[in-house]
C-alpha cells in the first residue's frame, strides 16, 4: 500500500519521507540554537534590571499595531536559524519586561530563573500529566505538591487530594461542577435538568444558587455560566468597607434565598485575597454558616493562599478556617513567582473527584486516580505545571515561601507609610484590613486640602458628592494615561466599590524595590499637579 | 503603619524585608543556573537519540513509587543551587524520553528545539495573554495565527475568530458552551432552566442534544458533563468499520430524538482524526445535516485537524467542508510537535464569541475583544501558548507542516506494508480509510495460519469467537507488559469497536525512524510467538 496522492495547489509533493521537522539530529539543533535564545533571555532579564529600562514597549496598542506585522510565510529557507532569531528578539523588544521590578499592574510578576529552568525542562521532557505512565516524575511531583499543600491548610482529617489545573478561573470552574456532581447525584448523567427535577421532587425550590461576595473574582460568575446554572444562580453578598464578606448578609441572603423560593443554595465561595483590594473573607464563620446550610465551602485563595506561609501570625491566620472548606484554589503563579501557569485545586474529601472520571478504554489501564489524573478532572492532556512548583519548594523552602510573602508585607506596609506622608497630594483609597498587597490612590486636587484620611486609614470618599468622584476620576484617568506613554511603570486601574470612583491600583510585588514604588507614588502626585493646574488654566 | 506581626510556629520571623527568592539579581543568578540546565536539557536530548536507551525509565509505576520520593523541605541552605540541579537530574533520569523517537504510545511526541527556545522565551517574559497591553506581542502572535488557520479552514464569508485552549478537551468545551449560549439566548443568564422553559414554550422537548460518533474523544462526554447537559444528553451515533461516523444513521439519530420527544438537538460534533484509528468523519455530509436540523457544527481535529496542510490531495480533501462549520479545534501540540500544551479553538463567526464575555472593571478597559482575549473564552488568566506555533510556522513555513504531515503518512504507508509481509505472526487491525497515522494489530498464533486480511486491508475479525478475542486480547496484554518491562518501546493498547478485543495501538510521528518502527512490529512479533509458546506448553 503506498500513499499515492496527487500534488493540490502549489505543487510541492514531499520527495522523500523526510520530515522538514527534523533535517538534522535534535541534539545538533539544540546545541547550536538554544544556547543563542538563552542569551537573548539573558539580555532580556539584564536589560530589565537597569534603572532606565522602560517596562512597557509601547505607550498604545494602536501603535504597536502599526509598527508590528508577524509574518506565517508558506516557504521558509530550510534549516536557517536566522528567521527564529529575529523573531525572539522581535518578543523581547516588544514585550513587557516584568524583570524591571515595574510592573505593577497585575497579580503576577517576573518569574525567578528556576522557573525558567522549570519551563525549560518541561518543555524538554514534555511528557502529558494525563497519566502517570506517560509522565512519572510529573505526576508524582503533582502529588507531592498537592499532599503539601492540603497539609498547609488543614486538610488532613480525610485523604484529602487535588490537581494542578490551567488556571484559577478553571481551578474555581471545575470546583463548581465538582460540588454539583456530589451535592446533587443526578448531575452526571442527567445534568441539571436532573437536579430540577429531584428538588421538585424535594420540594425545594428547583434553581441551585451559588454564593459569593460583590468582591469577588469575575470567574464565579463565568463557572456559573460554564455549569449551565446562568448568572441569576449567582447571589452576590454585601462587603464591608475593606472589601470582606459580611456573614450576616451571607446568612440573611441564604434564608431568604430559600423562604422566598428563588433557589436552592449549594456552595458559598470565599475569597481569600479579593483582586481589587486584597482582602479576605472570614473563613471560619463562613465555614459555620456553610455547615448550617448544607452548602459545599470553596475558597477562592489564588491571589492570597500564599499567606498561609506566613511567618506573621495576624496574616496566617487569615486561613483559618480553610480546613474547614470542602476546596480551595490556589495559584502559584500569582504571589509566589512561579511562572504562568501553576494554579491548583485541591479537596478535602478525595472521593468527592471521582464524580469527574470517566472511562477511556485507549487511556485508562485502571481506575486508580493516583495513576490517571486526567480522572479527576474535565479536560484531559495537561501539562505538568505542577513541576514549577516542586522546584521552588525544593530551591525556597516551604519558610522561604513565608519570608517571601512577608517581604511583601513589608513593603506595601512602608508604601503606605510613604503615601500618607503625602496627604496634600495623594488620596489613599481603602485598604484591606490587615493590610495586604493592593495599594489603591489617586492625585489629590491640592485646593482639596489634606486628604480625607479616617483613623484605620480609609478614606471617607463616600461622603464625596457624585460631581467629585467625577473629577478624582478623571485625575485618575490622565495620570493612567500618562504613566503608560513614560512607560517606567506598568500600574492598572480600578473602579472601586461603593461608588467612589476610579483609583489607581498597584500591586507590591515581594521582589519589587521600595525606591521604585516610592518614585511611582511621586510620579503620581507630579503628574496629578499637573493635571490639577491643567484643569485651572482651561 | 507597620506589619506587627508575633512570631509562630518555628519562630522564624523575617529580620529583613527581603525575598529570599531574590538575593541576588536574577541575572546573576540567570547566568549561572540556566546554563548548567540547558546542559542538562542537551544531555537528557542527546541520551534519546542513543539507539540503546529505554524510552521509559521504569517498567512499572509501583517500582517507580518505591524507588523515588519526592522532599519538600522546610528550609534549605540559601543561595546553593545543587538541590536545584540535583532534582532537574532526577526529572531528566525518571522521565520517559520522547527524543528516542520510539515513545508511539500517545498523540504527541518530542517537540523540536523550536519547541523548547518558545517556551524559554514564553517563560522569561512570562506575560498574561488575558489583555493585549500586558502580552503584546503574544497576543498578536495568537491573533495572527487565528487569523491563518481560518484562512486555512475556509473560515472566511464572516470574520471569523479564535483563541488559545489549555488542550483540545478545553476547547470542545468551551464551543459547547458558546454553542448553547448562541442557540439559547437565556442560556447565559438564566442557564439550562432557562433553555428549558424556552424549549417548552416553543412545543419543543426541553432536553438539548449533542450528536458525537461513537469513536469520538470522551471530551465530548465531558464537556456535557461540564456545561449541565450530563451523559444523558450525548447522543453516540454508529461508525463505519473504518471508523467514520455513519452520515445516515447520524441523519436517522436527529429524527427519531425530535420524533420521540428524547430532546432537542443543538450540535453535531464531527471528529477529523479519531483517537484510536485516525478515521476522519465525513464533513461535507455532516454540515449539510447539521445544516438541515439547525444544529451547531463543531469540528474535532485536535489530532487530525493538520491534515489540511498536507499536499496530497486525497488527505487534504478530508478537511473539505471545514468551512461549513461553526467552530473548530486543533491542537498543534499533538502533530505538528508543538510543546504541550498549545490548542486552538476556531469560530466561523467571531461574533459567536461574544457569548463567553463578561465586564470586569479591573481588567478590561474596553470592550474590544481584539484587546481583551479572555473576552472570548470562561478562563481569565492564559499562558501565551500561540507564541510557540507562531515560532513554528516562522521557521517551517505552512508548506514545511505539509512536508512533516506527508512523511508521516509515508512512513505509516510503508509499515503497514511491513506489517503484511508477516501474515502468519501478526494481525493487523482496522485502518483509517484512507490510512492515517495509527495502526493497531496484535500478535498472532501461528497454528491460526494466515491472518484474515480482506481486501481494504482490514482483518475480519468480526467473525472471531468470542473465546478466541479473549485469547487473542490476552496475548495483546502480554506482549504490551513485556513491552513494558523491554522499556524500548512505548506503545499502548486499546479495545477496539465492535467487540473484536485488544490491539497495540501506536501512533506514527512524522519523525519517527523506519528502522524502529520494523523492530517494534518484529518485536511483538517476537513475543507474540514466545507467547503463543508458553500457552502451549502450560
Amino acid at each position: 500500500m503506498t500513499v499515492n496522492g496527487s500534488a493540490h495547489g502549489n505543487g510541492h509533493v514531499a520527495s522523500s519521507s523526510r520530515s522538514p521537522l527534523q533535517l538534522e539530529p535534535s541534539s545538533t539543533e539544540a546545541a547550536r540554537v538554544l544556547p543563542q535564545v538563552l542569551e537573548l533571555v539573558q539580555g532580556f532579564i539584564a536589560s530589565g534590571e537597569e534603572p532606565e529600562s522602560y517596562v512597557a514597549p509601547w505607550g498604545s496598542i494602536p501603535n504597536f499595531r502599526k509598527a508590528i506585522s508577524l509574518s506565517l510565510p508558506d516557504t521558509v529557507p530550510q534549516n536557517n536559524d536566522d528567521a527564529l532569531l529575529e523573531a525572539v528578539k522581535l518578543v523581547f523588544d516588544n514585550s513587557v519586561n516584568p524583570w524591571t521590578g515595574r510592573f505593577l499592574d497585575k497579580l503576577y510578576a517576573a518569574p525567578t530563573p528556576v522557573g525558567i529552568a522549570a519551563d525549560l525542562v518541561l518543555s524538554a521532557v514534555n511528557a502529558n500529566a494525563h497519566v502517570m505512565s506517560a509522565s512519572p516524575v510529573l505526576s508524582l511531583a503533582e502529588e507531592r505538591c498537592v499532599e503539601g499543600l492540603c497539609e498547609v491548610f488543614g486538610f488532613t482529617e480525610k485523604k484529602a487530594d487535588g490537581l494542578t489545573m490551567p488556571g484559577g478561573s478553571s481551578a474555581n470552574t471545575l470546583a463548581v461542577q465538582t460540588a454539583l456532581a456530589n451535592i446533587f447525584p443526578r448531575f452526571r448523567a442527567q445534568g441539571l435538568l436532573g437536579v430540577m427535577q429531584q428538588l421538585i421532587e424535594e420540594k425545594r425550590a428547583p434553581r441551585p444558587l451559588l454564593f459569593t461576595s460583590s468582591q469577588c473574582h469575575y470567574s464565579l460568575d463565568k463557572a456559573a455560566i460554564s455549569a449551565g446554572l446562568g448568572l441569576d444562580s449567582v447571589i452576590k453578598v454585601d462587603c464591608d468597607a475593606t472589601g470582606r464578606m459580611d456573614p450576616n448578609a451571607l446568612d440573611a441572603a441564604l434564608t431568604a434565598a430559600k423562604e422566598s423560593g428563588a433557589g436552592t443554595p449549594f456552595l458559598i465561595n470565599a475569597t481569600s485575597g479579593t483582586t481589587v483590594l486584597g482582602s479576605f473573607d472570614p473563613l471560619p464563620e463562613l465555614a459555620a454558616i456553610a455547615r448550617r446550610h448544607h452548602c459545599w465551602l470553596h475558597i477562592d485563595a489564588s491571589w492570597g493562599g500564599p499567606i498561609v506561609f506566613s511567618h506573621i501570625a495576624t496574616y496566617s491566620d487569615l486561613m483559618k478556617g480553610s480546613s474547614m472548606a470542602d476546596s480551595i484554589t490556589i495559584n502559584p503563579h500569582k504571589l509566589l513567582n512561579v511562572p504562568l501557569q501553576c494554579s491548583f485545586l485541591l479537596v478535602r474529601d478525595a472521593d468527592t473527584l471521582s464524580a469527574n472520571s470517566l472511562d477511556a478504554g485507549y487511556l485508562f489501564h485502571s481506575s486508580d486516580r493516583r495513576e490517571n489524573a486526567a480522572m479527576k478532572t474535565m479536560g484531559c492532556g495537561r501539562r505538568g505545571d505542577a513541576l514549577k512548583f516542586w522546584l521552588y519548594w525544593v530551591r525556597y523552602g516551604k519558610h522561604g515561601f513565608g519570608h517571601h510573602v512577608d517581604a511583601g508585607l513589608h513593603l506595601a506596609s512602608e508604601l503606605v507609610d510613604y503615601i500618607r506622608s503625602k496627604p496634600d497630594q495623594i488620596e489613599l483609597g481603602p485598604l484591606a484590613d490587615p493590610l495586604f498587597l493592593q495599594i489603591c490612590f489617586r492625585p489629590l486636587q491640592p485646593a482639596n486640602g489634606v486628604s480625607d484620611v479616617s483613623q484605620n486609614g480609609n478614606v471617607v470618599a463616600k461622603q464625596l458628592s457624585g460631581a467629585e468622584v467625577k473629577r478624582r476620576s478623571a485625575a485618575t484617568q490622565f495620570v493612567y494615561q500618562e504613566l503608560k506613554t513614560r512607560r517606567m511603570f506598568a500600574v492598572d486601574f480600578a473602579p472601586l466599590p461603593n461608588g467612589i470612583g476610579d483609583y489607581i491600583r498597584l500591586v507590591v510585588h515581594p521582589r519589587t524595590r521600595m525606591e521604585d514604588l516610592k518614585m511611582l507614588v511621586d510620579q503620581v502626585a507630579e503628574i496629578g499637579q499637573l493635571y490639577w493646574q491643567q484643569q485651572q488654566q482651561a
